[in-house]
């Protein structure tokens, strides 16, 4: 159990050993959240900068609560109304957060790539919050915490992730995640949205949703990202539910201790069926809890704490 | 002297025992405010979310200056830019926040209902910060307090509301805190604005500003809205002015120890004149004061103080 | 050394004893900035207020980290769906701020004087941000606190300032500092901009880039502010660079340890050239960090603090 990171840029670069470490930190603090009162000191005098040049209200604000509760002080900068209208580069903007002594920038961007660029030059911390298509290394560990608490393990769990996986930040995190810690990952949604190249990181990939989450454990479902698909990948969302939607028809042929998980916010009616959101199994507001948790180990890992076992002295 | 709700979502519902509760607590809150250190550590490590879906600076600072001196931490979320734009529910998105760990949900909403609703799913405590035409709590209790404070009671006092009643969460709340309190309540207005059915709740209604404030003891100005009247109901600005404003020749005519109230932001030379907004018996900015100290009791009422004697200790 | 100033409205008013104390006090609190736990505890309690009229990123979170830094709590206000929106006056919104029992108002407004015409009612301190083409004095005491902080000294310095001076309260602060402390002060930029009116204030007025730079110790970079030029003002982009901007080629002719500041955002390849602005010799990183001590000083003055010495102990 180690960690000696700077930043968490991405899950791809991490090792199971790693992934392992921020799961362990992020049980500590899941109990720290559920005290009358929900702060530790670990980061008092730190500066967290929420540098979000793409908007993300649920992320941010999840962030933010991380870093209060561990005391730390939080400044949200937005793209609206700021320096990067008037011009200024994303390298000139980050060094200045920087020379207000920022200890993180925890940065969303659209471009993939922009958290690895800024951790080139940078002193302060970088975390992922997300860049472009390409990861989202936080709600990937908060995913196989929720499994790994709900299902005692990951290794060897059959977790099927269904949707837009070509576009997705969160399935490229989370297939990452899963295969290091042993997880068996198949791949399901339209022809278009879902290659056969993924194959070649070690997933299973099919276009039959029913034999997709046949013996699942888990299913994971993304979210329809409108905004990010060009309109030929996809014919209507009718359809999309028609083909890949979870329904009721096909909830009741999947394995009866089945786990649904959904990044949020869901489609209600889209991707999944309004009910099934709401029922027993779907564990979507757990992930959200969970979240939290696994942010405030991120940020208490990167400030170099040495895992829960210093948390708890 | 009781308090045993976990949600405050209208003055309806409340007795005039528990709005004396909030009252009294107030009042020892108030004087916080006016300490060289502003802060009570009685919310230390709770989760505060102000959930404005309809925007509003000033009840929003007011609140969230309110979590502050109770060392609660704060989460802002506003619509723009939203999960809520994405086409979230408004349940889905209050159970992601309580997911968060979050222990109050202050809610302001342009539907009628909407805090009432979400107390109905939620563990944390909701405050209703305004939901549409229906009720605005926290204001009446500012405003009972303020007329408390000044007139050293509410009961038998003659209190007339002026202006737009019909649309106006303020005057409903207001209606039903001070007739519970014991005051004798005076509706005047256009009449499209002022419709008869209200004297069925005890008010009298009457459509002659001069007949309505010469025995008032406190005025009570609501605002303009322009944005929630439908053109028909009211001819122009210009001509509420005439027929409705406080002018100086009207307010001539009340008695000498009059109290001038507003919920603000005030349109001076509107519903009142400008010299009159500054005059020592406008007690305009007492109330904005007050409303803080009386967020600051309903937050640590709801957090399961048990009142003022417990502050005091 | 002494401070008994309740606001901070420009430089011009200040003497350069009270210019000094600042400097001394922004010292002491630089070092604070570098401390593991970056927190004093000076302004626990009190309520910082940023007014933000006029938008700004960069100033704003340079301020509310100041404020949090000194563990005040802090409250944005940005004009955007705010009540100044609904026709409320600024007079109104300030006083309103005020019955929240604000302890500071840090105000950034388009309109010259605006912070001097709320100092005139407000019981609370009122710093300002920036009014207009007036002034800004933090910018104008965290360059100089640069330049003394580099160079040992300000008296004797040759400064130039170069770029759009007439529209530029960033230069109208940093002369009034400058002149003070005994600086030779040099404008320079295009004629419509730079007129020779600023020579009754004791500037040496140029039009003539090189000439300006020769025998400067300091370089003063201003921002193109397009938004606050008329057209017939400024020709273009281009042809400003071409007269007047800071290449290679001009900055190999100027002295070898000449210092090049610049109050930000810069536009790359317009007012510096891109390389320069990351050269040895360019402190522009340097004046972000120092701005955070300079107004933690300035807030921590206001508060009644008697100086450095004080913070020492």
């Amino acid at each position: 159990m180690s960690w000696n990171r700077k930043h968490l840029l991405d899950i791809e670069s991490l090792t199971a050993d790693e992934i392992t470490t921020v799961l362990d930190t992020a049980r500590a603090f899941k109990a720290v959240g559920e005290r009358a009162i929900k702060k530790v000191p670990a980061l008092r005098g730190k500066t967290v900068v929420n540098l979000f040049v793409e908007p993300s209200t649920r992320t941010r604000i999840s962030f933010e609560l991380a870093a209060q509760r561990l005391t730390a002080d939080v400044i949200n900068f937005t793209a609206e109304a700021s320096s990067l209208k008037k011009g200024e580069t994303l390298k000139d903007t980050a060094r200045n957060l920087e020379a207000l002594n920022a200890d993180f920038i925890i940065i969303r961007h659209s471009a993939s790539g922009a958290p690895h660029f800024l951790s080139r030059f940078l002193k302060a911390s970088v975390i992922n919050a997300g860049d472009g298509a390409h990861e989202h290394p936080t709600q990937a560990l908060l995913d196989v915490f929720t499994i790994r608490e709900l299902k005692g393990r990951v290794a060897g769990l059959n977790v099927t992730i269904l949707g837009d996986i070509l576009y997705s930040r969160v399935a490229r995190s989370n297939i990452w995640a899963l295969l290091k810690l042993g997880a068996k990952v198949t791949l399901c949604g339209p022809a278009t949205l879902v290659p056969r190249v993924f194959e070649e990181m070690g997933c299973r990939v099919t276009h039959q949703v029913e034999e997709a989450i046949a013996e699942a454990d888990i299913i994971n479902l993304l979210r329809i990202q409108h905004e990010r698909q060009r309109k030929t990948m996809f014919p209507s969302i009718g359809e999309y539910t028609n083909l890949f939607g979870l329904t009721q028809a096909r909830f009741n042929r999947t394995k009866p201790d089945v786990l649904v998980m959904h990044p949020g916010p869901i489609n209600r009616g889209v991707e999944i069926d309004s009910e099934l959101a709401d029922c027993p199994r779907s564990v979507i507001l757990q992930q959200v809890t969970n979240g939290l948790a696994v942010r405030m180990a991120v940020l208490f890992l990167l400030n170099g704490g040495k895992g829960p076992q210093e948390l708890a002295t």
